[in-house]
């Protein structure tokens, strides 16, 4: 068996918080699961996990955002203009660096699972991939090489505005951009315009055709990024098991051909459900500690 | 005086191919233009100008593409599926390598201008930006990290499908997409709506309106990917100066205030005109062949 290096990973979110002893999915040491209180009393929560662990060679966090990932900008590693009470401007990453001493990658939830799906789950072996989610908001995460896609912040391509299914116009429900991709088919969204859960609407409601068109002009702007060999694609809106073919065929209608790779002509295996499961967001983390790890060390990161 | 290695690089292009002796933009020892015809005529050409040189210990190409650009592919290094007469599936890459036995590299022509622009011109010290060309077509090249952001193959953003600018349903230019991106603002779609061509319409032409729309969509998706400190937008269309502060505001309007960093807000700077002229795509040649040479030497790529 390979014997990867111990991680502490984190993943922050905005109702709990997941600490993960690990090396890799099938060795798992130790979960503890943490509310998401007030910072000040999550951070010291989190901080008595880890004193307690021992062992660990690095540590990895995949947050909730936005989350400041711009090493050169003065507020690396925090969470920086969220709503969410309290957290605004929260150091995260130079915290744990400080008080740990080993090397400590930070980077958003989405990346976060975009990095365990490439690794151990929807997309193992696959270096180049994109990650979607879809539920309380819309998330899309692209790696390369292995590696996050970033540079001055994280993607937001969750927000793109898609052309609309013809004769919609509905005026959509995000507060920035109204009709924005998140605006039309996060669970919110769709709960908005048809007046209950997205999960309550049958398959042959009207309101698919919309999201799974709208779905489709994402797929096809992530396609033309030039990046994935897949797309893995989750989230509470993507429970709905019906949306994956009409996703697939929207995405393969708007690109019409153009880009004529086999990889992409497969459709059924180039848009995938993750496999992780609730593991992708921790084992996310654990991912980017070893990141951290090897880019201190000028190794690459291995893993059971 | 810095000292970089001294690189043959070659730009293919359509109509004519460039190929430059240098280490950089104030160290060009030499510079030969020929004419695109048939492949086997074009190459034999580019191969009794490189056997003339010596002394350069890499190769870098810039090519029009489609380029597989897959180094896990059996076709890496070769164009792929142009309409050019006796181009597709010509292998580039892979016969010059053999022939000079030295580290080659190969992007796209889009993406090698992205480097040296990047590198030595309007983005200068940005490690992370992009570069979008409005002219026959539309291209748009992404860096991070100084190298190319891809996987399967290289950026298509131009054929994103924009939302439309209110009232126009014009059915657009592109064989594939009809009204995407560059069916609507590439200069024969500007011409093919207008009559004319685009540079003889004047800044008060209806036209714009539409065409500065649309590329403001581009720059809202560019944005969001998270890349670029800055984008750099150039090719003949972009020529008609009074584009840039209504892209400029498109762009800003469609992300009303989303992205909420001083690097997008001060538009002027983020959103500017390139800066090597017709030397960027030679240019970029010469940074690909540099990167190559640093990735057999496990060494960065430095220039003068």
């Amino acid at each position: 068996m390979t014997e990867g290096p111990l991680i502490a990973g984190i993943e922050l979110g905005g109702t709990k918080c997941i600490c993960i002893l690990a090396r890799g999915p099938d060795a798992i040491e130790e979960t503890v699961r943490i509310p998401t209180t007030r910072p000040a009393e999550t951070l010291a929560a989190i901080e008595a996990v880890l004193d307690r662990w021992s062992g660990f060679v690095a540590i990895g966090i995949a947050s909730f955002g936005p989350v400041s990932i711009d090493r050169h900008a003065a507020d690396y590693g925090h969470i920086t203009s969220t709503p969410k009470p309290g957290w605004a401007g929260t150091d995260i990453a130079g915290r744990l660096q400080r008080r740990y001493g080993v090397p400590t990658g930070f980077h958003s939830d989405v990346v976060g699972a975009a990095l365990a799906e490439a690794r151990w789950g929807a997309a193992k072996g696959l270096a180049d991939i994109a990650y979607v989610t879809v539920g309380t908001g819309v998330g899309a995460g692209l790696i390369a090489g292995g590696r996050p896609v970033d540079g001055l912040t994280h993607s937001e391509l969750g927000h793109i505005r898609p052309v609309r299914f013809p004769g919609d116009d509905w005026i959509g429900h995000c507060p920035y951009h109204g009709a924005c991709l998140e605006g039309l088919v996060a669970g919110p969204s769709i709960a908005a315009r048809i007046g209950h859960p997205a999960h309550e609407a049958p398959a042959d409601h009207p309101v698919w055709d919309g999201v799974a068109h709208a779905l489709g002009q994402l797929l096809h702007t992530l396609v033309l990024t030039g990046i994935p060999r897949r797309i893995v694609m989750g989230g509470g809106v993507m429970d709905a098991s019906h949306l994956f073919p009409r996703v697939r065929a929207a995405m393969t209608r708007s690109l019409n051909g153009y880009i004529a790779l086999p990889d992409v002509a497969l459709v059924d295996s180039y848009v995938v459900a993750p496999s992780l499961g609730g593991n992708a967001g921790p084992l996310g983390a654990v991912v980017l500690g070893g990141q951290a790890l090897a880019d201190r060390d000028g190794t690459s990161f291995t893993t059971p």
